[in-house]
């Protein structure tokens, strides 16, 4: 595995690999399964694997958690070179906002909703960070996990509106024996508020199986979730909504391969996300 | 000349052509000398030369003359036959705005001085416009008129954060025998208003008198300019703005090298641009 550590570095490396169909997994590293999944896919598809791993300062609001964020390049390294990643980028900071940087990504209205609510800039700074990626790497395929359902939906609109020459693949949520969807952030949790995050997909499990049973009132869905979420107080939910994949609108009745259950909660400090997809987000 | 009228049909055509360098000139029609100075540059300079034409909705207020934008599409086509474009790029408003459409890019800082104070969203259509057009053609090179300088600044600075893979030239204002800048509308003037206009250049050719004698003080270059523009009641003016070239702030005193002179003012209904750059914008 070549590992890049500038652009330049980037730059001499991806020519000698002309002629080679390019995956990319674009991550903020502390890897897990949920990562590793993509790679493994991405390695199954393309001729030329690139890995990236750069904690992104622009979707972090100013009282989030960018400098705790966990981070363990050896380990994440060690990891890569298992799977047969070909190229691990690993900017610094400095290089990639070059001072002074003022140029950013708005994909308008999808940016408010769900995580929108409470991240202003999110989806901004990840919209940004991702196309200024697909601009260095030049992959033909891109890897995003459904766990960030909303931030595939941004990136599918970002990548029609601006006519990029780039095909999405969103895998499905890896989880934890407990059920938990993995996340880096899960570090964060005492055994406690771990054991009440549990109910996060509780609550999506029980909208499953209202759903196969026929279930389709989004309000009939939504309580249940609310009436798990609310078992513990250790866990409080900061939403729960049921939207179409278009316009991340709610919806008042489910449709059939368009909707997205998805529910954030804090458990403590820490704030988790999970969700129940009926319909493909790859294009 | 191969027009392409969509799409896919640049999408077919292009691929004909690899290996080829392209140079790219994105222009909004009713075509003058200056547009015809850059398509010839880039023919010197490019091994494929790719013109468009698209008025843009985004770049217009919905005050502005989106409208009545002067159009003359057959003696468009007819001029870059003459100067040997290879394709001509004309694309539907429905295809490059296909709706939903919500990713806009925002060059923050740049686009609210000089001409932004009084067009918002200008400069963040144009950088949209931009960017899809470079994602479409994949230029190495893409030409720019000097008249619009502010649009060259906003432009350098979205390739550099971005890390597109394109050279920008900006070639200087080509101008009438009477010196007004050359712009597709100056068809909007009558007579009167265009005897007026021509107070425009004037006021810039004495700020280089003065700069070329040695002034510096920017209020004098300022109130010398303001003093010719005041001539004639037919022209208000809407900005005199002595800038750096980096973030386009007022400066005091000219740097050699990286100061633009730049004034916007209305001859009627009809506002017009011109500047003295004193310093180099491709990059």
């Amino acid at each position: 595995m070549k590992i890049c550590r500038s652009i330049q570095s980037l730059h001499t490396e991806l020519p000698a690999q002309a002629g080679k169909t390019t995956g990319f997994v674009p991550t903020m590293g502390f890897l897990h399964q949920g990562h590793l999944s993509l790679v493994r896919r991405c390695r199954e598809e393309n001729d030329l694997t690139v890995v990236s791993i750069f904690v992104n300062p622009a979707q972090f609001g100013p009282a989030e958690d960018l400098q705790q964020y966990p981070r363990d390049p050896e380990k994440d390294i060690a990891l890569l070179e298992k799977e047969n990643t070909d190229i691990l980028f690993m900017p610094e900071n400095d290089e990639m906002y070059q001072q002074p940087f003022r140029t950013y990504i708005n994909v308008e209205g999808l940016d408010k909703m769900l995580c929108g609510q409470t991240r202003p800039g999110h989806f901004r700074g990840v919209a940004t960070v991702v196309l200024k990626l697909f601009n260095l790497v030049c992959p033909a395929r891109a890897y995003f996990g459904q766990k960030d359902a909303q931030q595939a939906i941004v990136i599918r609109q970002m990548i029609r509106d601006l006519h990029l020459p780039v095909q999405i693949r969103i895998l499905a949520i890896v989880r934890d024996s407990d059920g938990l969807a993995l996340s880096s952030r899960n570090v964060y949790l005492s055994p406690a508020e771990r054991q009440a995050a549990l109910s996060l997909p509780k609550s999506l499990q029980k909208a499953a199986v209202l759903v196969s049973s026929g279930v389709e009132e989004s309000q009939v869905i939504r309580e249940s979730m609310q009436k798990e979420l609310d078992r513990d107080p250790l866990l409080a939910t900061e939403y729960i909504s049921i939207v179409n994949l278009q316009d991340l609108q709610e919806i008042p009745v489910i449709e059939a391969g368009n909707t997205l259950i998805a529910a954030a909660v804090r458990a403590g400090r820490t704030r988790l996300i999970d969700n129940l997809l009926l319909g493909d987000l790859s294009c």
